[in-house]
């Protein structure tokens, strides 16, 4: 399938069967298997992954992955990279090659084989012998490839760096800020966020000062930040954040309390509840007063910023931060996973680039 | 929140602020987080995770963990048990009551503390002092209780034990029979159970003659089976399965393959396609042509049949499955993580009930 000709913004070709068209963007993928290659368009669609291109190359009988890859390399509406893997075929021409793609254009890899089963299934499959696990990921090691063997991994790593890809947001270290209206959750993403090797650091005294200006008594601020009750919106989504970015203590930070507040909104109408006037308003007004601003404030200070919450992709409210770009993520394992992914890239990526100047 | 009082099927307490109601069913929760509680009920309605009760016990200023375990453990509507822990206070208490409780209802947990930031997030959440993450999984891994640092795999892991308390179905080894129509998706569920630990045995001689009678002879039946472009779905979803668990050469079957059909009939007969008279069949007697014989087979044999396919949960046909307690994920990172969970478990009860015996 191949999207977005320049010339043609509406025109698509697809000769898979599967009929969902994810929404264009610059992610590309090359698989060794047609399932991978289109029958992920659903989920793409559903956590706003970003489709340009998608390379079926099958068994490789004339063209393969180093081919495409060799065209992506230079193709303008590829920014990010993903690759299915049975075999490498030509392995000194796939490292040299994406040796230099890494540093400018991320490849994210499932790779299929290395195990007993796993090699049958593959010399049936494409007729190829799968290498030892150890070896391929010393190439991709060695070589700057990101690998996952999770599709839905998979297909978050490639959205994480098409949004920084796009907006050019790479943070410049490893230390996140956590903000949330729960607890739980709040201390879950310290906890994996330390697990992969981030840093959750505790604010300093000037920093916590400014925060406990604006949030209640009982909350904390040494981060997590954990505002509990509050249900300030404007606070959690767009003044807290704005505040810790521009204190210079953290390199990205995850909002943790977005829900579908038309849903909430419309439940305790019907509930007889009195609303608040400001929770109406703010329904009406997030793009202005959210999603505009906050994408802003990533792009000017090269700060990813990943809003998180209790919902399923599906709702409306999650599709419409989708649709601004703005990273969010149903409930709270994978906004620190990726932070991991884009900051161990981002770090890999200054090392290249300075290695290179 | 208070599910399934026996007398009164419909009425339920709801004392959170959340307003999803999960379907009712075996799950219990205890939770020092009221965000673990309720806000996973969306995602516990998405995925057919079915509760029972749900508690928030906060700090546990004056009832904790171990009295509501006391009290799941002689409840009649629980059959699984879900815990988050930031501190486990009474060790001895909980530790040899949940001894008791492991064999017969499996217990879920995910802990939070552990990590620098995780712990200054908890004593600031709940006051509670976490523990070094070392000594937690020691008293986890001495009592039987699984656990994971992810809220989806907690829900997964959850659905998992909730299907096979209600119906019985416990495997008795490791061995796996992959079914797929795709063979990227059989190449990575094929890799991941056997990094998990699961066997993917290749199939007798005497299998494969019978498997052959039945798929094209361009398919693969060394298990994975990968019936590849045949789509004759009453053969991926019964036949098949069938005649694997016959043969008595695995103990549990995951299939690849299930689409929402009535959105594939619909997009084909929109663009103007020629429908297999099969495939319009198919639609209206997926109940009694796979759903119920399959829950008989499960039943019968103790071997789940897990089926997956590429489309989000929320779509039609994946909650037709979910309805009928049918094992069905989207895509294909959970079907093999919840086997190893299914498995090991199984063997840890067999054990278990062993040694009382």
């Amino acid at each position: 399938a191949w999207y977005r000709y320049p010339e043609k913004e509406e025109a698509y070709i697809n000769t898979f069967w599967p009929y969902m068209i994810p929404r264009r963007g610059n992610i590309s993928l090359i698989s060794q298997s047609g399932t991978i290659a289109a029958q992920t368009f659903w989920h793409a669609k559903e956590i706003g992954a970003k489709i340009s291109k998608s390379i079926s190359v099958g068994n490789e009988r004339n063209i393969d992955m180093v081919d495409f890859l060799e065209y992506f390399k230079d193709d303008g509406q590829t920014q990010v990279i993903g690759l299915y893997i049975e075999e490498i075929k030509r392995g000194k021409e796939f490292i040299n090659l994406v040796k230099k793609i890494t540093p400018n254009k991320p490849i994210v890899a499932m790779y299929a084989g290395g195990t007993q089963a796993a090699t049958r299934s593959i010399m049936s499959h494409t007729g190829s012998l799968g290498a030892n696990e150890k070896i391929v990921k010393a190439v991709f090691d060695s070589t700057g490839i990101i690998y996952t063997n999770s599709v839905m991994e998979f297909l978050h790593y490639l959205r994480t760096f098409s949004f920084a890809q796009e907006y050019k947001v790479f943070p410049k270290g490893k230390k996140v800020g956590i903000i949330t209206d729960s607890g739980g959750s709040g201390s879950m993403m310290a906890k994996t966020a330390e697990l992969y090797g981030l840093k959750v650091p505790e604010f300093s005294r000037e920093l916590k000062k400014m925060l406990f200006e604006i949030i209640p008594s009982t909350a904390s601020a040494a981060n997590p930040i954990d505002v509990t009750f509050d249900v300030n919106f404007f606070n959690l989504f767009n003044k807290l954040p704005k505040i810790v970015i521009k204190s210079g203590e953290v390199d990205a930070v995850i909002v943790y309390g977005v829900f579908d507040f038309d849903e909430v909104l419309d439940t305790m109408e019907k509930s007889g509840m009195v609303i608040d006037e400001e929770m109406k308003g703010f329904s009406t007004m997030i793009e202005r007063a959210v999603l505009k601003p906050i994408k802003r404030l990533m792009k000017k200070y090269s700060i990813p910023i990943y809003f998180a919450g209790p919902f399923p992709y599906k709702y409306p409210w999650f599709q419409k931060f989708l649709s601004h770009d703005i990273p969010i993520f149903e409930l709270w394992d994978y906004p620190t996973k990726c932070l991991k992914i884009l900051c161990n890239y981002a770090q890999y990526r200054r090392e290249q680039l300075n290695n290179i100047n």
